[in-house]
């Protein structure tokens, strides 16, 4: 498929003729075709109304015909094949490896909302049915269900090119849960972009899905994403990136004047509580699974590593000297994109610049960039805020000399987790356990004598936090509870069967089998 | 119980030293005492920080001691007895059957909210079982569950003294969902919010509850409130009031360093559409209902019909000649409040100086207020924003001479609401039903041959709708749903049992019975 750097309205794909962006090869520099022209504020302003406008025919068509969709969506990827490998791995400098289970992931995504909505399982019906003779007075007959709330907004990560831009989890969260979508693809993987969106576009025409249901802008301004969210079509915005950008998109909704939820996941350094048993039974086998999840992906995961505490003194320089060698044993790849690269450099620099009991470091990258621990006592930690915030990439704090008595008062600034681990042997677990009573309240995930990089696409998931992990903590972005984020309640009173929708007829069990409809109904 | 004047703080009860109010009386004007001295703002960090503290040993305690809290309230509020009814009379001007309705409604959602976690709904637990055996990788054992979101500000309404304010659905929702509350007592019944607070702190000391479990805070301006939203060990707000109120709660969420939800429920007008042949064959008795239901409460519920389209011309004249003779003979109570009077008398004045067809009016009230219905034409309608613009108290409007096929644009600026309601005969369904499906994307619950006064408080209830009715359409503030304003969800990965919190193992389904807890756990 040839790249034609256009903007796709609906079914349409229209030129843009605001400032242009291509994209950059990390690894060589060098801008790669086609150049995609900045939609103008006239063309988000069409592919918003052509959503509102496609929202009542898609939700109308149902709950399958939203399964099909999503499944010709994952098939139409498989279909690119090798070119959307090859073009995503030019973009990002992510292998092809890592890129192949990406799109695995994805797919499989897709399908998993498809079998959800096909089941019904989102709608969540609930029946109080009508007590005629209930004193002082009757009850109605009462049903609900859960519908969707109309228009999304997706933004594109540069951190998973597939499973979280285009067609990712929040794409498809939200046409499974019945809402149109509009996609502002990432500057840094514009033709990896356009690849998926013509696969999404290609699937949309083979469903009969009504004009709209997708569109994908592309914007070199931040300019793009906050018309996108202030337009008045959109009715909830999915996000994940910078704690910056997502700031500034949860401001920009909050002053509409029709204000609307916004799920951002934004920033989290993931803390590690290696106990004093763990530390000492087992430090090369923590330290070597430690440096390989901080790396992985050159350290680019959500839910990196980026904080260990070293609860124990036995076995810490078994850990670090382990750490040392595998870290000096790793090179990582270039990071996903120069801007990337220039902020992780003045991160670690400054990470430098500041008090720490020890440096390590690893060979560098193509980038120039090169993975990095930097080793504190609890009092450097606990007197700089700067080591509490999320560094981009392959660095990583680790804080020994601190006993689990100390965690509460250095835990207490932290603010919300993606995940939290606990390293243990069993007979950590009587300290461990106050700790986990703690951390519940910080993190969405929390792990034992695991790595938290590797997010399972599944039903029990929880990807997700309170601020600044993520701007509402009672939702999630990965596993079927991410279609929340796109649902509402509706609750019908006393409504005759022919006047209930679609979905909910569907979906609620009639009152008795054998009576009646008239009968059912008293 | 004598009154005292006093805010509570956790257990205690302490004089506040900011600048005081009192109740007044809505009928005679005149001030009620005690006087309630406003909270400093350390008090209120004390409040706050109690809360906090309370936090983890109320949630160790678990659902079964939330539940017998929850119980130990409602029994605490009906031992008041007369006392409660006769002070939130003099307060508000409400009735004393009406007070009594309202106390029965407080006490069964408290006691309802105290079954659902009994019974461990809430938790929504879900179990995804590891897969060591799947390539490429193996999947971890996942379980998740929903825990308490942290202290809860929540702020008293002045149209529901007992069901919205103390220890209303906010306080009871929070409550059950194991976090503790800091309440913002409203202003118009200060005495009242004593006695059910007296009433909560002793339950919670008859249950043994951590101190701070509860606090009820009282402030003669808006700062009081401003400061508990921006607290930082406030984690979610519940409010009910004012959409200008709501709106600058929600810009303070929003603006902490911290972030973190609020559900307001604002502003409604709960369109009613009469079809035509509904029209013809009884625009009588309909005209009756809506006086009644416009009239209930003096009009100073969150579900008045506010806004009545005649979609027929034929019963028209009857339904509004109907209409005027029951308003005649309506003589509504003096309102809430002299603020909320004031503003009923702005609104109704300004609503006069617009242009109309007709004005229909009751006899005043003691306040001198007096129910109005402003019967306009759709482009009166359509060419003046302030018709869509919620009046609280009992005055309505009345649009005659749209047809259906008008609807979609004449709703087109409407904008969120709590309920909608279609007045149909079985020949008007095919009529009403594609204004249904846009009805259910504008409102949070739609009625059938009814009025939407009257909330059932109920497992399908849904109480909230896109913005201005709800900050959050994604919410409802009555029923069993409520208490997902205040939970979010935690993911265990690979974790031990005796690691797992007890709300969740509780709520876990045992892998399987036979055998033994490691084999269970491979």
């Amino acid at each position: 498929m040839g790249l034609r750097g256009e903007n796709l309205l609906g079914l349409r794909a229209v030129r843009g003729t605001r400032a242009a962006l291509q994209g950059v090869d990390p690894v060589s520099g060098q801008s790669l075709l086609p150049a995609y022209g900045g939609a103008t504020q006239e063309q988000l302003d069409q592919a918003c109304e052509l959503a509102w406008r496609a929202w009542a025919p898609y939700r109308e068509l149902g709950a399958p015909a939203h399964a099909l969709l999503l499944e010709s969506i994952a098939t139409h990827i498989e279909d690119l094949g090798e070119e959307l490998i090859d073009r995503a791995a030019l973009e990002t400098a992510l292998d092809a490896a890592r890129l192949r289970g990406e799109r695995a992931r994805t797919t499989a995504q897709l399908r998993m909302f498809a079998q959800l909505v096909r089941e019904g399982r989102h709608v969540e019906p609930r029946h109080d049915p009508a007590l005629p003779d209930r004193a002082p007075l009757p009850r109605p007959d009462l049903r609900m269900g859960h519908m969707g709330i109309g228009p999304v907004a997706v933004f594109g990560a540069s951190n998973f090119p597939l499973a979280f831009s285009v067609a990712g989890g929040d794409t498809a969260s939200a046409l499974a849960a019945g809402c149109p979508v509009v996609v502002k693809a990432h500057g840094a993987h514009p033709g990896t972009s356009e690849l998926v969106g013509r696969a999404v576009q290609a699937a949309a025409r083979q469903t009969g899905m009504p004009d709209g249901v997708f569109s994908l802008l592309y914007g070199a301004d931040e300019q793009i994403g906050a018309w996108l969210v202030a337009h008045p079509r959109i009715q909830a915005v999915g996000f994940t990136g910078s704690r910056g950008a997502g700031d500034a998109l949860a401001r920009i909704a909050a002053s509409r004047a029709r204000p609307i939820p916004v799920f951002a996941e934004m920033s989290s350094v993931n803390p590690v509580f290696v106990f004093p048993g763990a530390l000492r039974e087992r430090a090369r086998a923590i330290a070597a699974g430690f440096a390989q999840s901080m790396t992985l992906g050159s350290g680019q995961f959500c839910t990196k590593p980026g904080l260990v505490f070293l609860l124990g003194d036995e076995g810490a320089d078994e850990f670090l000297d382990t750490l040392e060698r595998q870290l000096q044993a790793t090179r990582t790849a270039a990071l996903l994109s120069a801007g990337i690269a220039a902020r992780y450099r003045q991160a670690t620099q400054q990470a430098c610049a500041r008090a720490t009991l020890r440096t390590l470091g690893a060979a560098p990258a193509p980038d120039g960039t090169r993975a990095q621990v930097f080793v504190l006592g609890p009092r450097e930690f606990a007197e700089q805020a700067a080591w509490r915030e999320e560094m981009f990439g392959p660095a990583a704090v680790v804080v020994r000399g601190a006993s689990p008595g100390d965690l509460a008062a250095l835990l207490d600034e932290l603010g919300g987790q993606l995940t939290a681990t606990v390293v243990v042997e069993p007979g950590d677990h009587a300290l461990a356990r106050p700790l986990m009573r703690t951390l519940e309240t910080l993190a969405g995930r929390l792990l034992m004598n695991g790595w938290p990089t590797g997010v399972e696409v599944c039903e029990a998931m929880v990807h997700g936090g309170p601020y600044p992990a993520c701007s509402d903590p009672r939702f999630s972005s990965v596993g079927t509870l991410a279609i929340r984020r796109f649902l509402r309640p509706v609750c019908y009173q006393n409504m005759a069967e022919d006047l209930l929708p679609d979905w909910l007829q569907r979906h609620t069990p009639r009152a008795q089998a054998p009576t009646d409809k008239e009968g059912a109904r008293a």
